[in-house]
């Protein structure tokens, strides 16, 4: 129950008759859900096997070993949902594990945050607007993800976006991880320290992020090495281009690639859902 | 009478009990800033000599241009202001004018926009809570710079900061030209046509300025292609340190950069100022 699994717990029990059991591995945490009434009862030691939807929002190797840990003890026919933000190294281990169990496992995504973690920081209304991205294996059964679909909508999330695990991890790693990347190196100018007095909302649209939880973005990171490591050399490549240009004060070349910006991103307008 | 010019004369009509005339280029946009009563009436041919503090809200080169030209018709003793994005390629060459013609001239650079250009978009409160950077040259008089400080600030800037055109230009090069710079690319990728349903807000922090206008910023960042390029060049090193560690996995290396990033960025928040 840190930021997002607090923020479930709380958006769940406020907005619909479920009811709701909580975990955490911090007794502290346990205690403070239980005090705000986050939850309605704490699970015995995390063990699911009374509920019929489960929600993990774990690390992504600690959502496989728990998922594994407990494969035998799922309620048959319970779903059980994963909210990591990567999804290949989490969903692939697990299809196996699910079809021998006769559980229905679906990876998510919900694509809302802020730059804190923790129970301290959930809110229940977290998800207000957002997209919920969801990863199921091919050949799931429509009906309960329709249900699925259903109960993220009543906690606020405003569309679902459906996709392979490949498919959703690619993305995030320009969409997301690439501007946490960006974000974080960003920051370390020499300069930076003097900024005061000439920053504009422009420094800090691009630093904003940088103030991440390195031990999850690591794993985040590192479980999508491949992508994420392609989008950065890419964007490096497409920067090479505005140096030379700069350096060399070639203006016709320097006005065409910003031109070639302004009109990409204006496109991104034109796909409206976005803002 | 541009975004800066147009919210610079609205500013000071509503907010002062000065007498303003504008001048643009476009006759269109004479005749919608006297419409608009953004103006009490519009300069002759753009000839400033019956005007006590002259603000120039043009590109660099036309600055330059401009104050040339007129050399001769400014008021002696009168306060010529340049409001351009960039300092040295602009007071550099118009010390020697203004000292020879009997008029003040200062740097000025209001840390203030909108991803819209154009006399359309200009607001009496563009200016509200801003900074306003100021770059006189050594030895002008603390008296009118003064005068000065006060007048911004009834137009609703919040900070006056006082630099070297050369100090200015190194720091704007970090803190908004390598904004504009990176996002410009970060939107080139091949993905970026397929974000919708996987962009979160730092999708849209990153590529927000990406919209800019092409023929302006050109101008700003050949002036000052020296700075800039260092900046770009340092922000590839860096990036290229996080590609190695992510290609090679190496989550101690990667942990440790990201929590130095995650520093950093909270240093900037104390220095309080920011946001």
């Amino acid at each position: 129950m840190g930021l997002i699994g607090g923020s479930m717990a709380k958006a769940i029990k406020q907005k619909t008759d479920h009811t709701v059991f909580g975990w955490d591995g911090s007794e502290n945490v346990r205690f403070s859900a239980k005090l705000a009434e986050a939850v309605h009862d704490i699970l015995e030691e995390g063990n699911p096997s009374n509920c019929d939807l489960v929600l993990i929002a774990l690390y992504p190797g600690a959502t496989v070993d728990y998922v594994k840990k407990f494969a035998s003890q799922f309620k048959k026919g319970a779903m059980v949902v994963d909210c990591a933000g990567i999804k290949r190294s989490v969903c692939q281990p697990l299809q196996e594990v699910a079809a021998q169990n006769g559980f229905i496992f679906c990876g998510a995504h919900p694509m809302a945050g802020i730059e804190r973690s923790g129970f301290t920081y959930s809110t229940p209304d977290l998800f207000e607007g957002a997209t919920m991205i969801l990863t199921p294996y091919t050949g799931t059964d429509i009906a309960p993800m329709n249900e699925l679909s259903f109960f993220f909508k009543s906690l606020g999330f405003a569309k679902m976006q459906v996709a392979t695990d490949a498919e959703h991890d690619q993305m995030i790693a320009y969409t997301s991880q690439l501007a946490h990347v960006v974000s974080s190196a960003y920051i370390k100018s020499e300069l930076s320290p003097k900024f005061k007095g000439f920053s504009a909302g422009s420094f800090h649209d691009m630093t904003r992020v940088a103030k991440l939880n390195e031990t999850m973005w690591t794993e985040l990171f590192l479980d999508n090495s491949d992508f994420l490591a392609d989008e950065i050399d890419g964007l490096i490549k497409r920067l090479q281009v505005y140096s030379k240009a700069i350096r060399e004060k070639d203006g016709d070349k320097l006005k065409a690639i910003l031109k070639e910006g302004k009109e990409k991103r204006l496109a991104v307008d034109d796909i409206k859902e976005f803002e």
